[in-house]
């Protein structure tokens, strides 16, 4: 599609007028829609900002209220796939194209609608690459973001939730676009301004305050002995040989188990200030015992995390807080860190296959990515070094470039009891049924350093052909269909030559791999570690709440 | 080193009050060097834009200047090492280690340099990564940047070359760094805001107008027979098979050539609208024609290039025109873009080994990488198709993913005479004398998938072996020592197989490439195919002058 040219422009924001009043960016809630579709032509590329965390979900609602006779074929570019509005755009015949990165939730409902043809995927993305399609080949027409405040010039503020917005409304607003902002109230003087008023057209003041949800946080009262001992691992067989400085740790159990085990474990190891030191990562509640410990130097964020504002505000040392003295995040910016300046990825994932592919598809959901195929590949345009670094490639047999440490955690089962270990993803299959050209892979076995299960650690680095890395996979797959094909005479050769390490290997007695080792037990003791500053969100506070 | 507490920061303010006078962030020209004394501390980590293009060179010679029994062992961190100033602050004993990108002209004397034990190089980066670096373990305590305009609050106006700018200001401005802007004027009203003035702690009104060069131009006049030959190899080999529509074109002689048969020689062959629509690139002068003939849909934008701002006001279909009307570019975005929105990285290089690694490193001169490698790579992380990344990929026998086409131009002998193509790169005798860890390889041949020279086209994802892929490097190599090692018959055989291409296996009739087809033949006809927009610099302009 060939974009229009900027004359166009001229005459939206001519209709706006008619809608808002001439000479103002303020348009009130309960004309939302109708300035959308005095925007907004059919055919548009739009652009909605639905985050991993925040979502602009009074625009998101306002647009599925569109009336498709008028408005139609609209070209959806967004992050997440968060919202019922979201899928309910396709459903009425707003629009009919989506380029995405992640649909949690709604992910069942998608690949329905995409087998009932109500909508056609251009591909799933990570954030990263549909930022910069953004730039280039999906530049949005129709930009409808979210920010905290703004003030009458249209200047947005996001508070420590930036995460998407300065991206989208630069890739909008320099493109001829128009931006749309919906903000929880309008000030007369911001905090600070996140993305000024010449990249803003409207501003909505949302009648409730933006959708926002706590992703980030895991409860320590979750975590189980095996993700300690699989944390535990982590740190003898990764961390510290490696010296890995600076990381970025997926969302799961078993990395707030890694998290909630530097000050102590990894500290009686004597590894403070050797590894951990340099986080790019959303302020999990999780890292607040090891921050406080004076393990971590600092944090880079994609975004923020609910409860967790005043603690990082306090943490101006650590976090990247602004002179307004709040965070300042960025998502955009996180995944060129978490790319290009982290030397360790590690992350869960649902399924891993003989070659070491993983996947979080299921042949019903289109989940996509988010960001970890972006973490989790080596980044092959790096040429800095570090001892991480180097040790990894030489491991791996590069001569003239290190490696990245992507490392895979996974239970050998998931808890509903399907085993993780499979001879073929469900990702063939979805591709198969969605007519993708490719599976969807979230990491591909050939970026993948170790994987680690409660069973044992697999280097694959040391790997020098498919079968010795199947072979190494099997070995730590334990009592799976996958895992007992292999003899345990093959798996002792393994160990033999440090491809496969064991817990007893790695010096661990498995019997104390408990939760004594963690930190904080409870959502409480998080929140006595950050001096009473962390605020959990209320479905972190129930056991609080029943306790009293 | 760690990280000082914020609270430094207000000790600093309070000094730097006292040399500006206290709530204002106006800074006089005069007092340029006694501020940065007040707000710099031993040890610092100082982030100066030294940019591709444009220089913050008040604030480099006011830094020069600093006494350093007061100011020293600083560690610098640039993208750019441009200016004798930059490298005086290691001279004068101010700084001691440094960081960077690129080091263009002062490369010889960089060498000197660290082979003097004056500084310690830590690393040299890409500049992607060296951003990100800065948000993570290179975070700048203070950051030196320069723009157009500021007004009194601070906020800054970059113009067109946006640059690096807003990068480096909000990596030192939310770690608590203080943020220093050297701007052309103050005025009470900017054309709009490109980094918010909360980012902005000082603005110092420089007394001349900031350098910035036209890295970007290339004289069509200086184009020859050669460089037109290895563009339409490069358009029939690569182009038109893989339908290659997002592109990111290095500098030299032989991308301008491509450019300018775009709206000639691809038009012929019927591929306007079906090649080249969307580029990664500055506003080059020899992408006009294109531009006007309606071949190039959208360009975005590294930098700007000087004279071509009317231009690209112009057409703010193509280019990232804000509503202001000018360009704003964005370095960091522009290298996310040509990594994760371009199926097609397309360079010069000085050397290419055995391996097809390339480098323009030589033993006594460190030059840097910029970006090559970051656009020169496979971007692992990608999961989005495309037909000509899906067919690279197929090529290169993948099946679970693409790849990116990244083509490497190079005339067998250099403009010297020395050979392109050698059995031992450079790099490698750099590293062994500057004490690097790994030689610093530019493209690593494992990511390069084309070889052009003007003998002809080696598509190496075809290649199974090193061997095999070492033949086809040496059948195009010309009438070097490197090509003569290779009989007849092998790259006969490899044009069986199709791995090489002569001019004549693609149907080009080497007479007929000439400058004919170039769609301008001097800077003239650049300025006439603009609408007399284009105001080509003084030193393009000579031969103008010359001819009146």
């Amino acid at each position: 599609m060939t974009d229009r040219p900027l004359s166009n422009r001229t005459a939206r924001l001519a209709r706006a007028a008619t809608v808002c009043g001439a000479g103002t960016k303020l348009c009130p809630a309960e004309r939302a829609t109708a300035l959308l579709e005095a925007i907004i032509e059919p055919g548009d590329r739009v652009a909605i900002e639905g985050d991993n965390q925040k979502q602009a979900d009074f625009l998101a609602a306002a647009l599925a209220k569109l009336d498709p006779a008028r408005v139609h074929d609209l070209h959806m570019v967004q992050s997440v796939i968060a919202l019922p509005e979201h899928l309910a755009v396709f459903e009425r015949g707003v629009a009919n194209r989506l380029d995405f990165a992640f649909a949690g939730p709604q992910s069942r409902k998608l690949a329905e609608l995409v087998a009932a043809k109500a909508l056609r995927i251009g591909a799933i993305h990570t954030y990263l690459e549909l930022y910069a399609r953004m730039l280039v080949d999906l530049t949005p027409r129709v930009a409808l973001v979210v920010a905290d405040k703004a003030d009458r010039d249209g200047n947005l503020y996001t508070g420590p939730n930036t995460e998407d917005t300065p991206t989208i409304a630069e890739a909008a607003a320099f493109r001829g676009g128009i931006v749309v902002a919906q903000v929880n109230e309008i000030v007369d003087r911001l905090p600070r301004v996140d993305i000024p008023c010449d990249w803003v057209d409207f501003v909505v003041p949302s009648p409730k305050p933006y959708l926002i949800d706590p992703l980030f946080t895991r409860d320590p009262a979750k975590i189980r002995n095996e993700n300690v001992l699989m944390a535990m691992m982590a740190i003898s067989a990764v961390y510290e040989p490696y010296q890995v400085q600076r990381l970025n740790h997926g969302i799961g159990y078993a990395t707030a188990a890694i998290e909630l085990i530097l000050p102590t474990f990894a500290a009686q190891r004597g590894l403070k200030g050797k590894v951990a030191r340099h986080f790019v990562l959303n302020p999990h509640p999780t890292l607040i015992p090891a921050i406080e410990a004076g393990f971590v130097d600092n944090v880079y964020c994609f975004g923020s995390e609910l409860g967790m504002e005043r603690y990082v505000s306090s943490r101006a040392d650590v976090f990247p807080v602004g002179a307004d003295g709040n965070l300042r995040s960025n998502r955009a910016l996180a995944q060129v860190a978490g790319q290009y300046a982290c030397d360790l990825f590690i992350g869960g994932t649902l399924q891993i296959d003989a070659a070491g592919n993983s996947s979080t598809a299921t042949k019903d959901r289109i989940t996509g990515f988010g960001g970890a195929p972006n973490m989790g590949a080596d980044a092959r345009g790096r040429r800095h070094d570090t001892p991480a670094w180097l040790r990894a490639g030489q491991e791996a047999g590069e001569s003239l470039r290190g490696r990245k440490l992507v490392v895979q955690m996974v239970q050998t089962s998931q808890p509903n009891g399907a085993p993780s270990f499979v001879e073929r993803l469900d990702a063939f299959d979805l591709a198969a049924s969605a007519g993708f050209a490719l599976p969807p892979v979230m990491v591909h076995g050939d970026d993948v350093s170790h994987v680690i299960t409660e069973r044992g650690v697999a280097n694959l680095l040391r790997c020098r052909s498919p079968e010795e890395r199947e072979a190494a996979l099997r070995a730590v797959a334990g009592d799976t269909d996958f895992g007992r094909r292999q003899s345990p005479e093959a798996t002792d050769n393994l160990r033999h030559r440090g491809i496969v390490m064991l817990p007893s290997d790695l010096g661990i007695d498995e019997k104390t791999a408990t939760r004594d080792w963690l930190a904080a037990k409870s959502i409480d003791e998080l929140v006595t570690a950050s001096g009473g500053l962390y605020a959990p969100p209320a479905k972190f506070r129930r056991t609080t709440v029943a306790a009293a």
